[in-house]
């Protein structure tokens, strides 16, 4: 009899494998969202996860912890490497969903353009370089060859990564605009590209592994698999998604039928013998193509992915790999050389062919330059063909960590826009008045006037006179209960908000009659326009939604208030992007 | 080194692993929508699934076939045990999280009676059967113990099914009424007692199972753990849902806490020597009573785990066993008479003792009744652990199921509520006319009853005289380009919905002076008053929604136009429930 759930792994291997992965995705978790925090992508903080529990601090510290926790059962290492080889699978499925096939076909030659001189410079030095001197990038893998490697350091160094430039435009607000949309198109040409090159390389390491198939009949294979899954597939994922839609429950139905889907391109694409994470790309390709996929299930499938399996894959890599001991600086420069600067140049170059200007240009390369987890991915499946070293692993995520970190502050440098910002940034604790005394709207003002604390770049006493003044000229309670009395003022350099609550209300004069319980301060620099505008806009869509406001008046401590406006309303999604 | 992702895992064994569970999610998927679309329980179709994957159906009729897919790669094997294991711990997490003690607990004595009576008589039988007469239940377990035997197989005959009942009373709208919540609280009190009571089996057949914890010490680790997770952990989870609100991504980072949660404590009860499964468990009782798990996040959690983990334990479950071989009638009629008549009988005397009349007490008898993933669950941990042989097995998959596709209609039966309808119920292909010819009203609806086709109990000419005449007393154009003619008619035994759409409008004299491009005509039986109120409105309620409206206007073909009005609208949500 065939036993399931527990025969195959005994009550230790069950605990050691729950253990283990918990602790890995609650510390990739945990680092992920504190590197979000930070401002930058959670896939470093995830990466930096694996760094901690794996053979670089962990195992160098307590080599018996380490090994308890993930290698010392067999079992459960296995089941544990089953678990990141699905998260692998899922996290392409959900790159190739991001992949709008008519939107970037839309933009036309533009596009095509940037994502192919973008990809040819860093490919050709990088290829070059690798087939006239590979180690020049650290010792050669034991299944080392020389056109595979050639190829795989070529589109190693010139891969985008899709997920990271949407995140980095969606935050400066540019993600709809033309130029955004130009950015994207070209980063998914390029990925396109990249992941079919990708495809020979499989082809040329792995030839005969199935029933020994040669290069060229895994190559066969493999666009005999891409015509009929572009042709054939997509019309009847299109069929099947509406089918599913009408007859089947919703989203359930849509979820389980894209995973699945998913799951066995992989497993064909694994059996052609290009990797399984292709099948699964592709299938995200067509799938996320058909209109009648909707935005709801994308993001719940989104959210999931990127949640729950996505981490554990990053933070798996760090175990596989002493990123202190295979760290060689010559690769690292060589690496980063090729990569950025080949990239900046190429796209700079493809931009201006296509008719841009220098700004728009700039501003593409910047884009265009975060490698993010798409190199990552492909170094970690060379590693394990053993067709690079650990050396050249290293300088892989080295560069693609360093792209993505400094490619959003560089478009956000050329565009000259900030970070769209929201309520929560702009908050802290002391200048949050839980409860107010004052009754009027000239006691209330001096209340809060006094919370902005001893080390304020200006008195209270000042801030007290500029805004009642304003005040008096024009009355600022909006309604709905709430008032937002405000000023710009000489001597500050950002923008201040202190938030106030009454319980009992203060009459700021609004038009509905109903005097004010929330009452937020703003303070805003004498010259800056702009900030006013944009925080007065922030403050009044926060408390416009009813049950926002509501949780904010009856939160009971500060992190509980700042939990309550970060409360999604009605019409709000869940953030799409990866990082 | 220790490498990841693959490594473990050759080509082969990787492209298995992604084959099988390929197979095994769409199968079980595909079977499970089927169920619900005849009204039955999804995990009917899902255990269905593995059955006729398993050695039931596909291991009978080519064992080769089934060998190659599910037993012949021994690493594909562990890592799909370990996705099983996994699921159900997750599974477990969800069933947790839908027991709302605050509810339960307001509910107070009447719910508890209720738990009582109706676990006692179908326990007190079940185990007395089971010390005393231990064969009647087919062979002994090889690892059997008379006193783990009979408290399980009291247990296994007395639980309920918490997302079962919840899911029935949903259908029929009384969920939120005082007698659905008595049920929910009832069938929480029973979940919770049943599960404890679980523990102390596990404890009896595990002990010393790690480092030589006697009974008495794996119960009084087990107490420990109960405690400490219901007050440090119910304290520490609370501040840590509202921290991670407030300063964390959403709703990604509550949905990473609540996994890691649950894996930490699943591996915690399995090192105790009690399931993991408990573990989840608990921490899903506590996390779901935090008030600050929000329900958008709770439905993405719910739809994840139930549409892409459980349906892989379920069918998991089909692999194990030959249903057809160890199926004895015996012991199922045996089990199927203890279970459910003790457990209706118990509620009975319950109710009534807690002061409920005779309908309220039949009612909330039938709604118990259903014992469904629940004991299945528990059968599976049994038979894993050798205590209970197959055969005992199968009458427990069989009481599951029976009990659980009478519940519903026996409540239904009692209450005499018919089922919530959607729109989609009404209607079929040939009932809708994709592109009217008509330009006036009553052409418009002579074109409509012509669609009624010639197997129809009405004739067409009679149908447009009645419609027709109540179209002249009172104009049924109800604004935004939607009329709904409509009469109720002699010789109809069920309602009948026409619907039409008309590219260039047709003038239903609506309050807006809009023209009419969606026409839903509306027949309903003449002695039913309640049907035409119920289904204007279904109609009204519909297609008041624009972008549904839109998207129906739009839609290709029939097929399409049904996902169209299964648009969720702006306010709906994902369904809650498991089956």
């Amino acid at each position: 009899m065939y036993m399931i759930a527990g025969a195959g792994l005994t009550t230790h291997e069950t605990a050691m494998l729950l253990l283990s992965l918990g602790i890995l995705l609650g510390t990739a978790r945990l680092l992920g969202e504190t590197a979000r925090r930070l401002g930058q992508p959670a896939v470093l903080g995830e990466l930096l996860a694996g760094i901690l529990l794996g053979p670089t601090v962990l195992g160098t510290i307590s080599p018996d912890l380490f090994a308890w926790l993930f290698t010392d059962s067999h079992a459960a290492r296995i089941a544990l490497d089953g678990y990141i080889l699905i998260s692998v699978v899922l996290l392409l499925l959900i790159s190739g969903l991001e992949i709008e096939l008519t939107t970037a076909y839309r933009q036309g030659k533009a596009a095509l353009i940037i994502a192919m001189t973008g990809m040819l410079l860093p490919f050709t030095i990088g290829s070059a370089l690798g087939w006239q001197f590979p180690t020049a990038f650290g010792p050669l893998g034991s299944a080392y060859q020389p056109l595979a490697f050639a190829i795989f350091l070529g589109i190693a160094l010139s891969i985008t990564a899709l997920p990271v430039i949407a995140k980095v435009l969606m935050d400066l607000n540019i993600f709809k605009s033309d130029l955004g949309m130009l950015i994207m198109s070209a980063a998914m040409f390029n990925d396109l590209a990249g992941w079919l090159g990708f495809a020979v390389v499989m082809a040329l390491i792995n030839p005969g592994e199935n029933g020994g198939a040669s290069i060229g009949g895994t190559l066969l294979l493999t666009m005999g698999f891409l015509a009929g899954v572009m042709t054939i597939g997509r019309w009847l994922t299109h069929r099947a998604l509406v089918f599913i839609q009408a007859y089947g429950s919703w989203p359930g139905g849509v979820i389980g039928f894209v995973l699945v889907v998913a799951l066995l391109c992989a497993a064909a694409t694994e059996a052609i013998g290009i990797h399984s994470i292709l099948g699964a790309f592709f299938a995200g390709i067509v799938i996320g193509d058909s209109k009648h996929l909707r935005q709801r299930t994308r993001e719940t499938i989104h959210q999931f992915i990127a949640n729950i399996f996505a981490p554990v894959f990053f933070a798996g890599i760090g175990l596989t790999v002493n990123f202190v001991a295979a760290f060689n600086p010559l690769v690292v420069l060589l690496a980063v050389l090729v990569a950025c600067l080949g990239k900046v140049a190429g796209c700079y170059v493809g931009s201006k062919w296509a008719g841009l200007g220098r700004r728009d240009s700039l501003a593409v390369s910047s884009g265009m330059l975060a490698q993010g987890t798409m190199g990552i991915i492909l170094g970690q499946l060379a590693l394990t063909a053993e067709l690079i070293t650990q050396e050249l692993f290293v300088a892989i995520v080295f560069v693609a960590l360093l792209s993505t970190v400094i490619s959003g502050p560089a478009i956000q440098r050329v565009l000259q826009r900030g970070q769209k910002r929201s309520l929560g940034d702009l908050l802290t604790e002391d200048r949050f008045v839980s409860v107010m005394k004052s009754l009027g709207a000239r006691a209330a003002i001096r209340e809060l006037s006094s919370a902005l604390g001893p080390d304020s770049p200006v008195e209270a006493d000042a801030v007290f006179e500029s805004v009642w003044k304003r005040e008096q000229t024009m009355r600022t309670g909006l309604g709905d209960g709430l008032a937002i009395p405000h000023a710009r003022l000489a001597g500050l350099e950002k923008t201040i908000v202190i938030i106030g609550r009454s319980p009992h209300g203060v009459d700021f004069d609004a038009a509905d009659g109903n005097p004010a319980h929330l009452i937020c301060m703003l303070l805003t620099p004498l010259d800056d326009q702009d900030s006013q505008l944009e925080v007065l806009r922030l403050i009044a869509e926060c408390f416009h939604d009813p049950a926002r406001r509501s949780a904010a008046l009856n939160a009971g401590t500060y992190t509980e208030f700042l939990a309550a406006i970060k409360l999604p309303g009605a019409d709000s999604h869940g953030g799409m992007a990866h990082e």
